[in-house]
């Protein structure tokens, strides 16, 4: 199914009362300017796997999915300063320092992030079962997660980096969040704590498909930023190289990223037959793999 | 019972091992560039004053200490930057962006901004009992508190505000970090809800004694920025005014800025005799009021 109008009403109505305070419309203002909102489709592509036909808990899903959005546009908007990438644009739109001032901009990655951990300690206090998928949505956010990676990049910049370095970048600054993603439903419907995660094998298979994922993701934007056009994107092509930037076409070559990206994608299928093989439902999945091997922006 | 050392140790523990990476290694420099440690001091305090004899949550109430330390760091390496308050020196020694780079200090303050709330998540996997406490430290260091009054200071730049806009500012900025400093002992001890806090005089009383002492911890400080000199307060003064910059000295005057110090100073005191009454151990937050009232810097 598709949760595009419904996602999009939720995120919408985050915040919609505190717009006489400018960092709150400056957050907004990022919040809603569209983007694929590929991590909480995620979310439900897992929960309408895990599920069945038992739909108890789509708004506690739906939550958590707002949630991890707002930690993902945190990040773009710090991503996107001066003193990080320097971006003009985004999604074709000013960036939020552009519209704002790079003081409102600072502060308004710092409330959504913020305000990302406020709801995941919120529904705590009504549900402590997920005490589990809270922390750890919290702890693949910061220092051994997407802030971890995002600190690589920053250290990196201007530097050739070694391939496992890379590895170990984009595992952590994109794919903590798409871990999170694919992850979270499973530990709401079962209530998952720390100690049962040791010994789950539909874990350890989640996690492994959300590290193909992630990395195929990724490969797949190294190679679109040579190859795509600034019109699809959205964004300047070519940037990479001319940053003298380490991604995966720069430090393997065009042909061998390719090859890395269709390893990762096989990867992905692999898993997905061993989650079919214990009855999930895995055809959504399957026809998103398929969708970010295609996609040309 | 002075508890700095076992303040600084904990700190000094924090991510101690995770040093190779140099936006880690920014945040501990700005995490253990000294301070006051006032509001670790606050929360032990307040242990101390409710809790008797019996010491049996000082860890916990030591991990809640160090993490509320964190925030007020976050706060201050983003406060200090460029594109907020551009200050150069933090307790006389370089500010964060300053040693590490713009870049590194913005992910900096996350790094520190997330790693709180993750403690904040983390504990509640063993206490699910502290799920109110947790919470509110988050919720009063978002949009409702502390970065909400950064928030107005930010868009007050070069403005002359209202003094009730000035006592909005000042309860979110500083006041709500002060307020989480003195309550959340209480909290944790009394197991306190959402619904147990409402009919709470105790909690009443505290949030009450927290408005006074941040105001007047305020005023003193808008008060000193006049009078004291550059090497007692280690950062420039008069930089208020010179910033055009409002505060209770250049909004009221100095003689009733006073006045109003004085007023807070004397509420604190009061809201202390009731919960003398109430049979708590208010000598030392006494003497916290009175050193607030005599300090030089």
């Amino acid at each position: 199914m598709d949760y595009s109008e419904i996602i999009e009403q939720n995120l919408n109505s985050i915040l919609k009362d505190r717009e006489d305070d400018i960092t709150v419309r400056a957050a907004r203002y990022s919040l809603l300017a569209g983007g694929k909102r590929i991590r909480p489709k995620m979310m439900f592509m897992t929960y309408d796997m895990i599920s069945g036909s038992d739909n108890s808990l789509f708004d506690d899903v739906l939550y958590y999915a707002a949630t991890l959005e707002i930690i993902h546009t945190s990040s773009l908007i710090h991503d996107d300063l001066p003193c990080m990438d320097d971006d003009d644009l985004r999604r074709g739109m000013p960036t939020c320092h552009k519209q704002f001032g790079e003081g409102i901009a600072t502060l308004a990655g710092d409330l959504l992030l913020n305000l990302a951990n406020e709801r995941l300690l919120y529904i705590l206090m009504e549900h402590p079962e997920y005490a589990y998928a809270s922390y750890k949505i919290s702890e693949l956010t910061g220092y051994r997660g997407m802030i971890g990676g995002q600190s690589i990049d920053l250290d990196s910049e201007n530097k050739k980096i070694s391939l496992e370095k890379l590895y170990e970048l984009q595992s952590k600054k994109t794919g903590a969040l798409i871990e999170s993603a694919i992850i979270t439903p499973y530990y709401l419907v079962n209530r998952t704590t720390a100690e049962s995660a040791e010994n789950d094998e539909t874990v350890t298979l989640l996690r492994r498909f959300a590290s193909h994922l992630g990395l195929a993701f990724q490969i797949k934007d190294d190679i679109l930023d040579v190859v795509s056009s600034a019109e699809e994107l959205g964004k300047s092509v070519g940037k990479d190289e001319r940053d003298d930037k380490s991604t995966f076409v720069t430090l393997l070559g065009f042909d061998e990223a390719t090859g890395k990206l269709e390893e990762e994608i096989n990867g992905a299928y692999g898993v997905l037959d061993s989650l079919a093989l214990k009855d999930y439902k895995t055809d959504d999945y399957r026809a998103f793999v398929k969708y970010l091997e295609d996609r040309g922006n």
